[in-house]
């Protein structure tokens, strides 16, 4: 197939090489944006005159039938056009004549890919950034229904100290949270316009890059066309950004799991989010949290894959950029349906308080409790108390019995500065609810964070 | 839609949670290894008397059928089937009925799953394996035509020593031997066949893995279901061997690139595997290494990617183990085109043994040699000889000469034991060709080097 | 050696143990915010009531002189004392008795490290910000000289259109001014102070965490005790913006290497900046940069690293987690060292001019001119003269010259819509010259770009 | 500090330079290799007739003064000697004098790190392929005592089916084999000797490269010096090799710490592997499993450093694979410490039968026994014994027993073809030994598997 590019060579492209250097199969996601661009661009260079009204139009109207075709289903993507750009410029100039030919003045492959790909990557930012605060809402929504559900707050999986579940759930809320500004900060950092960049060094043709950037919504024009063309730190960040979120997701997943099984039972998942096995009639997998956990393996795959892609290229544009798109849609579309479904499954997961309370009765939780009423009523410095209270868990032990049920008198006889008031204070919900500095698990300090994170997103509701 | 394992639940998955959780849109390139795997074990049934004849003939003409439709496309894949399994099976059992139930027995998606990805895998590294010695007999032919043409060999990119351009290539024919020998020792190591674990543990049905070992090919039975069922090191094997193939891959296209280069124009790629540029005619631009080089990136985060998975993960199988399959899908695709391509590109591939001689005259490539002739005939002792050339380089730098071209008294100034017998020691052909140690440049060793690969990739002629 | 723990064990930590689990031999780097910690945490429980002043006091004293010690070295780190916090803590009670114990009222160490690393890295992200502004301002000073430079501007390492050297630097500085840009909303984002969570839940003591957040110059308190505990997201955006950082230090280094190169030339590191041979006197190797390239390796390494720790994590704290320190304090070594280096290699680098100059008559650099000459003055569609330019650049070929050196008749001959006139449009300078659109290679766009980053960077002068 | 190789050079090297360039400060673990080498080299140049026997005593005896500084404490490792090649051959010479300049005749430093850093390598292949076999040792033990320790196996952290606690440890037993056949395989395949190959193209001294390689062991010489001066496969291979068997460790060490929380307490950790809280008297945290599960992290990174790091390098050395050292030595020394303590932890690690089979009451484990009952001795198909078996689940779960408990009419009520003898089938211990299928979890197949173990590590014992 003739190439545009293809006046100085006296051989076709093979087919192999079409295939190989074709990008049209993926970056027809690109559609929209190609088409806003171009219509920008054109609409810039009628006013610059450098097109005329009428040319201007043509494009217009021409582009609009191209979109329409694409969105209807009936454009057809061969991979001799190469990639969408000339697929769609191809197109326009058959609709629409001469006048398709000029739209490619003043601007280059180069910075019309780093245009359609920068607006995707940052209408993906703003749009991930919803989702977040949509699954934020259900978490504070769960929330508000526990904060007197008392569990066992954990470190290195072992029993520590006791929690409410709404407290639990809210660390979740203050990931997310920072994941919206990481994905709010790249978004605002890299709106800036690279058209008008063409191949590397600029144009000599009399554009207006500030009216385009204007129309397509950019903050501001980039300072070096030479870089522009050249930087894909935007689509690094989403990569990157994206591989955090996962990671938080893939904690709350192990939890989940963890909470599913038969030795934890302090969720259950709906049937709706659930599958069985096909030879245990009666399995009920938690699928859904370990796909969740294990997706986190390809969008750090595909953040190490473009950070090797960009590693120790020269400038300007080099063809090994390609590889820099079919890495982003993955980790992009992993991330919308990894929020949409975790978010249904936390919706319809049941919560069982009666199991997580049971569960509060091993593993000594109010241990530390003891440790502070040595330090508070009785003046012993917290070393020490550590060290009376590591004897008082191990005569709990020999007793086989939770510290929160002991007898006075067996604490009085391990230290006799320990009184009979010490009792309230061995009480799961009093640990719970002593726990009361700012960020702290007691109740009024969970109620607090609800608070917080409703008025954070307050927007969206 | 009712799933096989639906038994115990009252609800159905949601659809959202049939998209999230089917592998069925990437697992079906499996179609045939699961194929293969159900006849293989519906008459390892029949004849340890599970099924009856009458039953396992008619699972082998019920899959014949569903062989055909797949490969005819008349096959329906459908998202609420979950996997290539559960179609496979759910339309056998549509076309013969009651004995398709029963193919199921003593088995588990589980093993079935870990038996076709690991046949998959075993037949791509033989594949792959042959492609590369494909490329391989490329690269010495081309080698066989160049013994004798001239390049400076390079360290740190600065010249170094002459060498012939034979030599240089077989450096690369060295790398892919290597890597054959890694896919060779994966696909032997991981021959082993999982059929038969069932579940996790096993069956109480008495069947015979051997026998349906024996007839997949494989050279014997796993050790431990719990750990077959789980086992994905053949993947991660598949993963690294293609990482460090394409590493090379990226080595090879590097030097290309800068060969293409105006600076160097070494070689010179055809039109068949060249491109153009949208908006500068005169470009030529070496997409095909450029790409080459850039899909490292995607090879090394699918290996990063089932890294992530599979760590921490408790025994036996967990669902994230489905995400093993799309990186190994993609890297495999990876390595088969870019092995193809690259063999083209090579054969195809102009080389200017001029310009490669021109390159000689710059950098004192003849130094070593100089050095050398200090040691062995005149008894400077290396550490000596090495600082008397630096004086011989820093004077024909002043001189604005190459040192292959000073004339004897300007060294005999600054070294009275250099006699005039050094003179032929500095051309730059002596140079290359006194370099006769084994596996050296001297043509004598390269055409020793050609011999060795010719006897290599006999098999292949 | 009896630990701070060990209360409740009846057998001793084994010697084994020690060495794995022990931390101190790297945490100790953080022994200046430990102390201050500590110091602040003092402060706040006097004023509150908790210690009396003279506790405080004894510990601030206390603290002095723990401090002179390390930094005289007189300080004994073993490896018995588990941890940095530990070690430190201990000493104090060596020498201030009593109080020193109570120091450990109301925190944890899991809120000291989160500390003490939270502030390391917030401290570090200003650092190298202040670096990597003065390695910019290297660069401006260096394309304050050579706005008139021409050179080849490349994509694909093709020649493509004239540049001047100064706007082929300034890429560089666009791209060093983001990583500034990163590195300071990272600072701002993590500005949040974790002391006062405990352990994971808060504390029952009356304690302040706004008055230690103020007094360590935090923005603010961390919302929720049970994420603070477990974040290490400040950490991993460290990771990720050092390895952007790296990867275009990467590309720099790159070209500096082909620059060096005797086919480039276009500069020549200094003698203070390269190395030789062992063996081979002539060579001037650009070890520097090959280096800087390398060591992308181990930063993108570390960055995969901390993600691969805390993928699945459940909350809060695990011990996993103490693998996040080696990663960053290597990261941040390297760049620092990297960033020292690169300025200085910079500043003391020749450039050569007249190399650069040479080289732009390969390449028909001004085939983009011919085609826009055609575009604006002749009225030809883009695509048109696209094609045309082609056989200008076919022609001059076959005669064996550079398109800017053709003659009118030959272009001519072939569009007889060009005319004598085309002639300065083909001239190297003209051609740099020609593109003055915004952000683009002429020289009064290229001046205006080293205003803004003498703008950006006025306040390090 | 006047370098080797400043021979050309008019200004010596930074001291910054020194600092970022110099490998010595972690090169120096390699000193017992390179020693070695020189010796063997020596003894090759005097069989030559390039050395004198006089010269060759001399650099021997010199050499091992050299070692036995070395190890002494008393050698000087200064940062202005570059790396170690230097730092020891200057000692050599100032020892022997002339005679010690003389040992580089012949080689250089790119085949002497070649050299070194392989055999290093090729060594801790070997090492560690000894530690895993321990590590196998004991976990064979172990399952030895174990063979009827009824647990539930789990598939998706949910209850699947019984299985004993030997057969779930011979799990790790496979996996750990495969580990030792990929170290003991790479060490097979790159036991070839680099020495000879000189800087890049073989040298013209009259050298016999099998002798040398003889004496050090090697199976053969290097075909192709070019390759082999810039060859990293055997450092590549070792880390991917020690990140499948760190990969494995972490899904041991996962189990482990599930196993000690308060809701499994399948095994308790021994208080010499365990450590305590600074705040929580009462807690005993499985640190061990958790910093082994953590290490994958750096392990991980290391690998992906290196790929990174050998991307696109054009041939043959650059000064970028000076990186390769630290990630290899860090991956080593984690390999060894962690093989070392997970023995000893598991050594010591206290099993509990009773929780192991108390949890076997929970999750209907004997449900697939059912189902098998109904194929086996009711005639029914599978897909519709599974069906019917879930009904069973659902009616134990309404009756709040597990299936193992449930009536046999209750079961009869469901499909009149269950008939009374069920009853055994559903059995915790009777569904375990039912699994007698080859490598199945029955008590005579698992000894099968121990025999096997103890014929493969017979050679450690």
């Amino acid at each position: 197939m003739e190439k545009m590019w293809s006046g100085r060579f006296t051989q076709d492209a093979s087919t192999l090489l079409e295939k190989f250097n074709a990008s049209i199969m993926f970056d027809q996601k690109l559609y929209r944006e190609d088409i806003e661009g171009s219509i920008a661009h054109a609409k810039m260079l009628a006013h610059q005159g450098i097109l005329t009204d009428e040319e201007c139009s043509l494009i217009e109207s021409g582009m609009a039938q191209v979109l329409s075709e694409i969105e209807s289903g009936s454009f057809e993507w061969k991979i001799g056009d190469e990639d969408l750009h000339m697929a769609i410029e191809k197109r326009l100039t058959a609709i629409i004549g001469e006048a398709g030919k000029k739209l490619h003045t003043a601007r280059s492959r180069n910075d019309q890919v780093a245009l359609d790909f920068r607006r995707f990557v940052l209408r993906k930012n703003r749009e991930i950034t919803g989702q977040i605060k949509a699954l934020m809402g259900v978490i504070v929504d769960i929330a508000r229904d526990h904060t007197t559900t008392v569990l066992p707050g954990m470190t290195h999986l072992q029993h520590a100290q006791p929690i409410n579940f709404a407290f639990h759930l809210l660390a979740y809320a203050s990931m997310f949270k920072r994941d919206c500004e990481r994905f709010e900060s790249s978004a605002h950092r890299n709106n800036i316009s690279p058209i008008g960049c063409a191949a590397l060094a600029g144009t000599p043709h009399n554009i207006n890059r500030e009216m385009t950037a204007q129309s397509l919504g950019f903050d501001s024009v980039s300072i070096n066309c030479l870089d522009t063309v050249s930087d894909r730190d935007f689509a690094l960040e989403i990569l990157f950004n994206i591989s955090t979120l996962m990671m938080h997701i893939s904690r709350l997943a192990e939890e989940i799991i963890l909470w599913s099984s038969y030795e934890f039972r302090f969720v259950e998942l709906s049937d709706e989010y659930s599958t069985g096995s096909s030879i245990m009639p009666q399995k009920k997998n938690p699928d859904v949290p370990e796909l969740l956990r294990g997706k986190t393996g390809r969008v750090f795959g595909n953040l190490m894959g473009l950070l090797t892609v960009m590693k120790g290229l020269p400038l300007a544009y080099n063809k090994d950029t390609q590889e820099d798109k079919e890495g982003v849609f993955d980790s992009v579309e992993t991330a919308e349906i990894s929020l949409e479904i975790l978010r249904e499954a936390l919706k319809t997961m049941t919560i069982k308080p009666q199991n997580m309370a049971r569960a509060c009765k091993l593993g000594h939780l109010s241990a530390t409790d003891l440790a502070d009423y040595l330090v508070e009523h009785c003046g012993v410095p917290f070393r020490e108390a550590h060290h009376i209270t590591g004897r008082a868990v191990a005569r709990a032990e020999v007793l086989g019995i939770d510290l929160s049920d002991i007898a006075y008198t067996e604490l009085h006889a391990i230290d006799e500065r320990i009184k009979e008031d010490v009792m309230p204070f061995l009480a799961i919900e009093h640990s719970m609810n002593a726990r009361v500095s700012q960020g702290g698990t007691a109740e009024v300090r969970t109620l607090e964070q609800i608070i917080y994170f409703d008025h954070y997103l307050k927007d969206i509701k």
